[in-house]
């Protein structure tokens, strides 16, 4: 599950590293106020800084993986400088303003610390229709950067509110008064001597944001400010002096400084969930309440997602390393091209259903299909029907019958649209409920098969039987999780399917006496688990209670007692008081009535 | 959806009443520490103790339900001490023992505030195994409270931390020596006047809870603590001066104390879904992204909670006016048992599957059903065939029929288990997954009733039209959710599960543009909104940005910039040394081999 021998001992000596670290101390962490988990956040970047300048860029990013299960918030405070902000001049640079960054100091925060200004208040992470402006003055070969309107701020922008020096900015590019498309900005934000903010430049704090606390969220407005032309990146679209504008010959290179964060998602997806099942499994298997709990299927999955992010990992290496030797012209040009489709598309899971879309067209016209892809072109698995074995053959089968018959009825559902002459957006849209089920069940097959193979790859021997055991748990489970298409595309009877219920039930109680070994495998240190429930020695109550004695001492005076309780404890209860008797206000109408009629009278 | 025109106008009062107390401002709530919003918290008390002691129950309830969508965390420690410790109370004290305690005050807090002490440390919920025991000592005629161990803690009690004086103890009453059950003991905790622990009481912070920070949540620890034996609750079990035990005849009427909490969790589902609907679809109403959003089945899902929150409401008052006459040996007493089992059932939603088991048991027998589960003495529904309409006739034969063969399955599970000779705790366990799966499709087919029979009673007219048009919505999207029941007993084929999907898709479009009406109707106030997203009059962005700008003014200095960001920024990078050149070590070395070759020379 960690790759390799060689994987784990480094993870385990990144373990030991930040376990004595004061600013990896956690115990206290949920009690922070925003500002102290902010400055708390800052005091990491000192800590990790000097691992970003020595390390080998994997050795680092691994290093990154861990981090990000300790404190998800520094992690996306430092992604934001080096997956964002570098990945922006990484991806956008031309080879001499790459250098010019680098030589600024970026990689080791001397001097730049960066943020990225693509979001804006009303346009979220719809890229092509930000509205901040970029517009080219010829006189003084400058752009100049501006705010036109409320909505056109810059919004959510980590880092931005108290800690960055400079920004990616994301705006509309205009020269000679014609709209270019949107290009990527660098602009300094902070005097980095004094921290006071650059002529132009307003910027104020968002406040808190749920699980993320520890970033320094802000907006931005600019206005009017000018920087220099070189400081367009330029590795695509060129700007020169006399404004002439030459675009890319390959615009789906462009989009490289989001593809990273993705990936590390995935790896991130599976290791949150193995340290919350670490926790809730180590629980379970102290605690017995009314029933035993089934967490076995959620344990299969983030071991699923664990295998995919391995393959994807890689996938996403070997198409940097490709990308950045690729030169105009270059016969591995269109490889490099199919790489980057189907990382994207992989990656991007539920939201691939447009890729798929694609590629059932490709099928249909027999173009060869990458091999994430490839049960399209089979057209027997369409028809494909169980041989009521249920092991692993059967079921990489059985998502393969179904993926393909989802994907072949959001192709037909859009093909329907189109041929009604609506465009191909709208067409896209309208079948958007048949994409989303088709990526859905694309995303959990491929997900599977990954599972397989890596259990193939796997040294006979016990570990390899649990290692199955668990990935059939998962196979299976998803086809009870997701019975309706198994159902419509005939691939298992209603009989079959309630085999399948009680194969995931005895899968479960077989699983029950391995989990704990399991999870102890998932190596996550009981410092980085950081609850006295998850612990390696069971001993949960005890901790528990010390852990909560110790983070919640005792006040010397009662807070609101005086001001607030002993009122409301020693107030008389109401007393309806009869007010015409104690007025004598009957009486009294009655002398004015009895007075009037004398006066009448 | 308001029950009737009075309810809205009631409601539209509570919320003009609450928008001027400073007490309920809220423009702050999600920045203020723990400690401020429990004071927070305490404010409310005073300002809401008025309405308690002068309104009808059934007004007063109903105020509490909007109250629970402005602050649950002020709904959830008011209702502990009206919901659940003067439930327990209402439930469990003999009728002298009732009347000393409304004399003390504990309707308007004069000299008691509650707090409800059922969960233990290693217990959670599981009210027949705590640990804190009762020991009756003849002698003195007293009860002993005691905690025997760390896993006897009271535990998660909120209130007990710094508010609550009395509590209601859940402990194992012990007399002569042998266990008698759990039964609740009225314990004070602290001193009314100086708010001192009581000899033997030791109480401690658990600190936040995630989205009830306004409960002061406490441990309680009992060491030895002496009651008189009428703080014992005896309406059911007597404990007599001799230590003579006295049981009731009938254990099913003693749990009242939660059933209510659980009738409150279905209106406050509905109301929490309706205000964070009314932010998302007039958030989306006003920003367009990538795609038009499909929040639609969801108002449809929020409506029927909404309705059968009303009818499980009703049903509960008639049962509890019923309970409060009951005499012993009554012959009413079987109809209302029947209605308790019902509303608990009912009630309990996913957690009824053990009911529905004996429910099909019943309907085998021929026994007469509650309305709810009646669906299950008709046969013809295991084999009901959908007529292709895919109207509410339809739908609602559609849910008959998939509800009546997955209970069936559940029940014939349960059966071949049981055949098998374990006993019927563990059959049941067994067949969790088929009662899991029966109590699902139950709840939902329940829910679609209860809706079809709120738009039945609607008169004719456009508001009829769109409410029928929400309620197949609900009926169709909950099909295509679980449309492997529906394929699997074969009420729908394949083609007509696509015919569902596309209905579903065409209904969604077609109420796009009533939803904001629809919203609306809801009547949730700007104010109990608390979102700037949410604001009925779609002026979103700038109300946001002036939000966010009061809420994180500017600060004078930066808090961390001189200590944490200056050295980083300013840091020399580092340069490799040579140090064996520095040192000239090598060349040292050679000299001392060279002196030591001389020497041995």
């Amino acid at each position: 599950m960690h790759g390799s021998r060689k994987s784990l001992l480094l993870k385990e000596k990144f373990m030991a590293e930040i376990a004595r670290d004061p600013a990896f101390h956690l115990a206290d962490i949920y009690d922070l106020s925003k500002d102290e988990i902010r400055e708390r956040t800052m005091e990491k970047f000192a800590s990790l800084v000097h691992y970003v300048t020595s390390e080998p860029l994997d050795v680092f990013n691994y290093r990154m993986q861990l981090i990000s299960t300790v404190d998800p918030g520094f992690w996306t405070r430092f992604g934001v400088h080096f997956g964002l902000f570098l990945g922006a001049i990484r991806s956008g640079a031309s080879p001499a303003q790459f250098n010019y960054w680098i030589d600024k100091g970026v990689i080791g925060l001397n001097g730049v610390i960066g943020c990225f200004g693509m979001t804006e208040l009303a346009h979220g992470s719809n890229v092509a229709g930000v509205e901040t402006t970029a517009t080219f003055d010829e006189q003084t070969d400058e752009f100049v950067i501006h705010t036109p309107h409320l909505g056109a701020t810059k919004w959510w922008i980590g880092g931005a509110a108290s800690t960055a020096t400079h920004c990616a900015v994301f705006a509309q590019l205009i020269v000679k008064g014609k709209k270019c498309g949107v290009k990527t900005f660098i602009v300094q934000l902070r005097d980095v001597q004094t921290f006071q903010l650059k002529p132009g430049v307003n910027i104020g704090d968002i406040g808190k944001k749920m699980g993320r606390d520890g970033i320094d969220n802000g907006y931005i407005q600019f206005t009017y400010v000018r920087v220099p032309r070189a400081h367009m990146l330029m590795k695509h679209t060129q700007v020169s002096r006399e404004g002439i504008v030459t675009d890319p010959p390959l615009a789906q290179l462009t989009y490289g400084a989001l593809l990273s964060g993705r990936i590390a998602m995935v790896a991130d997806s599976s290791n949150t969930a193995k340290k919350a099942l670490t926790i809730a499994l180590r629980y379970a298997a102290v605690r017995r309440q009314f029933a035993a709990g089934k967490n076995q299927p959620l344990m299969a999955q983030a071991i699923a997602i664990g295998f995919t992010s391995l393959i994807l990992t890689k996938m996403y290496n070997e198409l940097t390393e490709a990308m950045e030797v690729l030169e105009p012209g270059d016969p591995n040009l269109k490889e490099v091209l199919e790489k980057l489709k189907e990382t994207h598309s992989t990656s991007a899971g539920l939201k691939s259903g447009r890729a798929l879309v694609g590629n059932w067209a490709d099928a249909q016209k027999g173009k060869p299909l990458a091999p994430g892809v490839a049960y399209m072109s089979d057209k027997a698995n369409l028809t494909a029907r169980s041989d009521g074995k249920l092991d692993l053959a059967d079921i990489d089968r059985a998502w393969a019958c179904v993926a393909a018959n989802v994907v072949k009825k959001a192709a037909s559902d859009f093909a329907s649209h189109a041929a009604k002459g609506v465009n191909k957006a709208e067409a896209m849209e309208m079948c958007s409920q048949s994409r989303f089920i088709a990526a859905k069940l694309h995303t959990i097959g491929y997900m599977f098969r990954m599972f397989r193979q890596a259990c193939n790859e796997q040294e006979e021997g016990p570990e390899k039987q649990v290692l199955t055991d668990i990935c059939r748990l998962y196979g299976l489970w998803q086809i009870e999780e997701q019975g309706a298409s198994f159902l419509k595309y005939g691939y298992f009877t209603g009989e079959q399917m309630d085999k399948v219920q009680s194969e995931v039930d005895a899968l479960c109680l077989g699983l029950r006496k391995v989990v704990i070994p399991v999870v102890d495998a998932f190596a996550i240190s009981d410092h980085i688990i950081n609850s006295p429930l998850g612990r390696y020695d069971g001993d949960v109550y005890t901790a528990y209670f010390n852990h909560v004695r110790a983070a919640n001492p005792p006040t010397k005076q009662h807070p609101y007692f005086d001001r607030l309780i002993k009122p409301l404890l020693e107030r008389k209860p109401l007393e309806e008081e009869d007010v015409d008797a104690a007025m004598g206000f009957s009486e009294e109408l009655a002398e004015m009535e009895k007075e009037r009629k004398a006066s009448k009278a």
